[in-house]
């Protein structure tokens, strides 16, 4: 494995596994003088943590995080910052249900791939690296970058737009600031919530689970930011969101309709505004063109398929056997992870936002012209 | 501007612009006694050449490739490669249209966000590094790709699979490949792509343009591609693909439809075939689990914008006087470009998955241990 | 802060200070398969121990080493390895210490570079992340690729060549491995040795440290190593090792004595031996070539500056009033740390030498021609 | 090959051998609007060119340089520059020569280490990319960093230092860039120049070459560049400068003659100047403490082995027969190429300082404190 580092400026590195002891983030790149502390991380991470309703798994971690590197009397040193989580709800009971399946392919997860790739020595317990669990690491990384973010005026939210064919009406971002995380399935459309989470409960009466869209929207982000030609802000977005587990597709602005629209439907018209400064009729383009910001609000939207673990039994292989057989249905699970996923999608485009605004600072600095702005 | 290598062991390196001399990548990274032509890659040149079609710009680069370093007697030494192409229709005539409208934003192009980032010294002309040529060099290294690609059993293939609304009808690899690129919008449909080909006449005839969406599947991949957390096999294809400049969304397999799936309909039944190995009774994972191929078929969509050259006058903005102004309709365009992104979004999925194959065998090949395939 | 990472494909994150509360490291790429334990890596860390011997500082820390993360059942699972050691001897009189001098610049340490880079927010408690207490990590993760290279007969030891102008005699790689880590200053010629070790004693009478040059020689490097032109196998190395705080140059075989010798003097001469494969009669390239490896054996000295901590009173400036000021005395000190450097130089070339051989096979992997060898 | 780029943020790649077609460099992370020319950069080049003194190669190359991507109007765009050198000195004649040997191992050349990593592909004509005309490349690049650096008020050069035993006098930075390139062994030291020419051109007639060491002085580097733990300023710089062919050894300051130094000795002492300053009373360290510039002169060394091809027959190998056997006095060659390596050099500092500045300002942006300078 070697895709456990993202960023080049500000630089996240991580390990550890769902039932291990430990998971550990290390930030690169993070400026001195930053005042942060465990608890303002705690809020970030408490916002992704399971078995706080009944939309996710009841598995019960607390997940304490604690920064123990990079820190001397509360801000930072300009060292690397290192973030540990120990795993606490990891019981004799739950290592022997996974080891009794140790062998079987369970449907939508990683065990068939990592088998494969790692051989008899991939980690059977608990889906092992490829679990849900390394996202507490990209939330946690994701709450230093959003203290930074803020301080340079940028906002990241994220919210459920769309569950099982259920949407949220047109919300803008006052909306989704006003009534943030609000409810169990966090869409600030009360009233389409509540829709989702009783189609949710009513999935999961049939053992089964539920996918979602998330849509995360930053304001507040100056014009300019992205490396064309390769590192685009949106390539560099949508390598960070669809590296979560469960997303299956990022899209920008209009996104895939855009794929039924002519020129003049999808080119945002730019106009002078009072303010003398050049503003978009539209923002079909999701606030970014040519792969650099345009000062308008950056929109995406990842697709998260339903959690793979599901109460109903599902034909599969014994791969020691090399056999058909069944697995059996599994109570322990999320009836839809969408929800919990709004942080982590955040967290991602906090830390590429960031990333990006080093790497345009780092060398913008470095030859005075007046920028028009 | 930091964003012009792509990958980290098959690595692509590219400058050039719209109206420069010429556009050169170097790829490191290629291993020794590779042997390749100018003739091979010339051949997937021409695939994504402009003015070959009525769908096309009718600008008239001929593309002529040339490897001027890392060959010797036709066969590549391990030293870097060098390509080549120069820029030979930039005649006086269009650099003066460019020059005429320099101050202007050409909506749903990347100018204002050129020229916020680089001020006055954004390169006016024919939207610079912005421009579409930039994809040559994409397309030459991919060609590269392609041949070592060959000769490890893996194929990969792109085509328009919908356009302003008009689907092909479901297509196998087969299918694709036995009427590869037979049609001028790339769709192995003929009927479907009558209907499309029409529909963007019509389009271009109302002086505006058209939408799509391109499928790219690669077969023969070997199961165990992609280093998880950050860097998935699907985390770093999308990356890959969504810096192709019209690119708005990217997925896989079922891809936004999961958005309304349940557990039960989404995931991918495994079982014994008749060889004793295992496969999938469905691909909606678009053979990527847990960010490494499962051995199926990745199947990979991309949205891909209206050129955003218009035959018909826009609002828009005059940068330099700062007010609101009309930019005159442009004859010279692309109706459509998603025919020609075909050759591009294969190339990228072609350099992503030779970096992975070269990341795994580099790990994979230092602790040998039995793999169960 | 941006350089707590090294390698590309085996590669080193790290985090901890001298006086946090722990020291990571995440090692990424490794294998799964791996046979590996707390032992074996505590081994290692063992030998760059402080409070040893009477040359060492009386700083007592156990660095006892735990693998949290990567493993199960003994084995290596192909995710990042995360590695901790808890800081255990950090009592309050040490920290009031440091408190009590945080203005004061430290002469020939950090201090005043990070003043000035981190501001009033630079770690002021035992050097922070530039106490050579980082370097337990180097060594840790060394471990892991020691163990990797045995499998592949790759060794690399090391040993004091010079200290305070005493030299070793010629040592074959055969003597050092004989008499390896036999004595306090790890000079396996015991008569040198002892002559170090009384001259370093009498130095620390006066309060006063010694410098030293530490000589690594890597036995069965398969020839064809190193990335040209920028990553030569010498330059990684050198990378590596001119990061180990106290080192002031690296030069490789006959170093900087090539600057007096004519090309007859220095040309390796290369014969075929009788096994019927190609020798050099000389090996002033200390087994490299053209940035690449040659099959001989590899030869890196370092130069040790004497540790910057000592107990005679020198001039300094006070930060806080800028003034010039007297820093007293400081009895907690390594008299010289050129023995324990030693395996921090082995961990650096171990390391490097594993990325290389990774790098190597990834692209070498996917073009089979036959090799000459 | 995977090591043709160099540098995180200020990013050189490049290609091109010997007696390919052409040499091309693609500078990423280039600032907009920086005026710059071919004759800016050509002047670099002019310094390491060939042929212009008895002590070079006779071979002619004009290293004539041409920007072709990146610029308009004389200024950068921001897109990636794009430098090509086209070879003019390869005739048929040169190119037979070569291949009569081409199973010829060349004593100190890198032939055989080619030949083993790239087989017979291994491009035998004029050592390939092995070749120091590589350093053009260098050269090309580091002046586009010389005009950045000049402007942020850091001057780098660098000088012969010693040749063949001959040493120049302790010289100021200000005697060296008074007597700058002033004669054909780049020593400004007139008296010493004379003699190690005279030694040169007598060691040439004897029909060998000779070796040197080269210093390189940046001044006027602000304190606070360097990223610890292991992208140290000096690991850095270590890293290019080994990464030129024929240097075998690099030191900082006082360098290896720290091992014989006691700490009382060795450590600069710091006070505070007339202007309320830092400075040092002795500059030992080079001018980097734990691997951060400290504001002093940055003082670094090479070692320089003598050109590996000489004017007398040498026993060697021929690798197609497997068999020992003679290779005949060459005519063609450098008596040395210490002069000319100083231009390399100093690039290689530059590029090196520059990446290093972009990387610093790039996160010390994003959180602004007082800093105390």
């Amino acid at each position: 494995m070697l895709g456990n580092t993202f960023g080049r400026m500000f630089r996240v590195s991580a390990c550890g596994e769902s039932y291990g002891d430990a998971l550990v983030a290390i930030i690169d790149g993070c400026p001195a003088g930053l005042e942060i502390s465990d608890e303002y991380v705690q809020k970030e991470l408490d916002a992704r943590r399971p078995g706080t309703s009944p939309l996710d798994s009841p598995r019960k971690e607390t997940d304490q995080v604690h920064i123990f590197a990079g820190m001397r009397d509360g801000f930072t040193t300009g060292a690397p910052l290192g973030l540990i989580i120990y795993n606490v709800d990891r019981h004799d009971i739950h290592v022997k249900q996974y080891f009794d399946v140790k062998d079987m392919v369970r449907p939508g997860h990683a065990e068939y791939t990592y088998m494969i790739k790692y051989g008899k020595y991939a980690d059977w317990c608990g889906a092992g690296r490829a679990s849900g669990r390394e996202t507490c690491m990209r939330v946690a990384a994701g709450a230093v970058a959003k203290k930074i973010l803020e301080q340079q005026g940028i906002k990241v939210l994220g919210y459920v737009k769309e569950c099982m064919g259920i949407s949220a009406r047109k919300l803008t971002f006052e909306d989704i600031e006003k009534n943030y995380r609000a409810n169990m399935i966090n869409c600030p459309d009360d009233e389409a919530a509540k829709k989702m989470i009783d189609r949710v409960l009513e999935i999961k009466d049939e053992g089964d689970t539920a996918g979602g869209i998330v849509e995360v929207i930053a304001r507040g982000v100056p014009a300019g930011l992205g490396e064309p030609v390769f590192d685009k802000l949106n390539a560099t977005i949508a390598h960070g969101l669809m590296s979560i587990g469960a997303v299956k597709g990022v899209e920008f602005g209009a996104g895939f309709a855009v794929g039924s629209m002519k020129g003049s439907e999808c080119n945002d018209i730019p106009y002078v505004g009072d303010d003398g400064k050049v503003h978009f009729r539209t923002n079909r383009a999701g606030g970014i063109e040519g792969g650099i910001s345009n000062g308008e609000e950056i929109v995406v939207r990842v697709a998260v398929k339903p959690t793979a673990t599901i109460s109903i039994d599902q034909d599969t292989v014994n791969m020691a056997k090399m056999e058909n057989t069944k697995l059996e249905a599994i109570t322990r699970r999320d009836p839809t992870i969408t929800a919990r996923l709004v942080a982590v999608a955040e967290s991602m485009v906090r830390i590429t936002l960031l990333d990006h605004l080093m790497m345009w600072r780092g060398y913008d600095s470095v030859q005075t012209f007046e920028h028009p702005w």
